[in-house]
């Protein structure tokens, strides 16, 4: 690894001493600031934005800018992959994320393509690169992916949902099907997150967001499999140590099984408590969170006290990465954002402090 | 309690010995059924169906002519008790439940009209009786109310919300100003479920259908603290023996919490091991759940498959209520009911034998 300017998120990841909490927040580069909005609006759309990797560096930068981070991340989106093997992703005003063909049956996932990343993700892994040049090692930059179920789940879908009911009903209607596909996804996301260390990134983080959706057991056998998977894969595929994290969104329950697939660190969201979650993995891995999003609609007192129980909570050991629950909202005032960074940076020195 | 041809459903919940494990379902009348959907059109509208105790009465009773099922349940909305307060409910085609007047402010609170359930909600009480009457002691019937918090969230936001960050802004704003809110509604939801029994219910479900948006220290201060309180004051209200069914969706992590709370049973969603959820708990509360919705959507074979994994993992202790672990959805073919009710049937038969 490259001299880093700010190694905390790095160390933290390993569980090494660190001088305070590192912090940085999912989805720091996005729609809450003005100047996203001011790039993304040059760009056209929020496709041509990903796929313009002047632009996707523009808006990763961004956020480090304005703020305090100890760690950058790769602007692009989760659905990359099922649109690389042609299934057509579109965005509609006002809109979540959809797709022109849907996978429903055994022809519609033989006939999926292999892609090849480095031809069909280019775009990418250029945006990896730059971002990662224009970084010039002041903090590691993250690269990513959404895990297999997530991506399956939008796939059969075509589009958001709250209960992704028809993705449901393959999964045990025809579990052998979505196994087939699951499999073709993970052999992707493997090819693609090798390719972003390649390219530059020094971290990587799967995004398994619609897992909490999932029942205990599927959990297991449709997600959390996968995600094992990729992490065994990756440690062997990359010579480099590169740090892995895995954030189940809804995982709450499932923390011990996820800490045990061999993964660097977990995401938690905001409804698990941080030092039970702690108590309960111990040392094995680091955590990432875990503040509710709607915090930051609040005032900096509320903020500045939300933070202290968060730090107060993981308490003084070693492992703990700052960060949202789940992304940020547009409707926050960036000021918010840095009342919440100053106050990870006073009260993480003061809980370190008691460690010593 | 009068003498019920089938009891089933209320020994479980008090932990006795049952033949079979009873089940009743979520929304057991609602829009899979036809005669549901004939009934609603000739009534108008949605609301205009739960306010009218004949036609209430009769989609009621519809889910017991078809399938073999140990409850019926109330059939009514859980806003009612905003919508007597003034806020003005309505729904627009295809969208959930709305409106009119949101609460933002102190004057907001205050201003909430002190409601008298036997006037401004005798629609639901009429409903109550005349479905306890034409039950005519077949099974149990099922009274029930929306959860304080649930409630609050709905009048803060206005609609249905993935978020609900207004809700969530007030509770990190402004506690206070929330807590006064939670307060006046749980006076009313009280007095609200104090009156359904006298009207006929034999058991209450409150439903605290967004506590799991909650972060694990706000779910305790913003709603089960407030569950608790009514669990509280009906046990004292209520001279007969009336069990209270808690069910927070998404509030598998709180299992032990909820237990403490005195209610007599906890509803849990499909996200959770029920086998695990009954070690957690041990034998001093029942279970009732907790079939993914999804699995509806499936074949008869892949139906009695999870109801058996279900029925395996509770075991072979007494306490157990099947049900799903929401809602039954409108996709749902009224077949794969009958398949569903049929599996419990079976399963659970040869599951309480093994305890013999």
């Amino acid at each position: 690894m490259s001299i880093l300017a700010n190694d905390r998120f790095i160390k933290a990841l390993s569980r090494e001493d660190v001088d305070r909490t590192p912090i940085w927040i999912m989805r720091q580069a996005g729609r809450y600031l003005p100047e996203y909005r001011a790039t993304r609006k040059q760009a056209g759309d929020f496709l041509a934005l990903c796929k313009n990797k002047e632009l996707c560096c523009e808006v990763a930068l961004q956020p480090l800018e304005r703020f305090e981070l100890d760690a950058a991340i790769l602007f692009s989106d989760i659905l990359t992959i099922p649109d690389a093997m042609g299934l057509g992703l579109y965005f509609e005003a006002g809109e979540g994320p959809k797709f022109k063909k849907t996978i429903n049956n055994l022809s519609d996932v033989e006939s999926l393509p292999e892609i090849d990343v480095h031809k069909d993700l280019s775009y990418v892994l250029d945006a990896v690169s730059l971002i990662r040049y224009e970084l010039n090692n002041r903090v590691p930059l993250i690269g990513f992916s959404g895990s297999p179920w997530t991506l399956a789940a939008y796939m059969i879908e075509g589009q958001g949902s709250k209960t992704f009911s028809k993705a449901k009903a393959m999964l045990y209607q025809d579990p052998t099907l979505l196994h087939m596909l699951l499999e073709k996804i993970t052999a992707c996301v493997i090819n693609y997150l090798v390719a972003q260390v390649k390219s530059g990134a020094q971290v990587l983080q799967i995004f398994d967001s619609w897992g909490g959706l999932l029942s205990h057991d599927s959990y297991s056998e449709f997600s959390l499999k996968y995600l094992k998977n990729i992490v065994d894969k990756l440690k062997l595929l990359i010579s480099e140590d590169v740090p892995v994290i895995v954030y189940t969104k809804g995982g709450g329950q499932w923390l011990s099984k996820i800490a045990s697939i061999n993964c660097d660190c977990i995401g938690i969201d905001w409804t698990t408590n941080i030092g039970l979650a702690r108590e309960e993995v111990g040392n094995s891995v680091s955590i990432q969170g875990n503040l509710d999003p709607s915090v930051l609609l609040a005032d900096r007192q509320t903020i500045r006290r939300e933070v202290k129980k968060i730090l107060m909570a993981y308490g003084p050991n070693n492992g703990h990465i700052f960060n949202l629950g789940h992304g940020i909202t547009p409707d926050v005032d960036p000021e918010r954002v840095k009342e919440l960074i100053h106050a990870v940076h006073e009260f993480s020195f003061k809980s370190h402090l008691r460690s010593c």
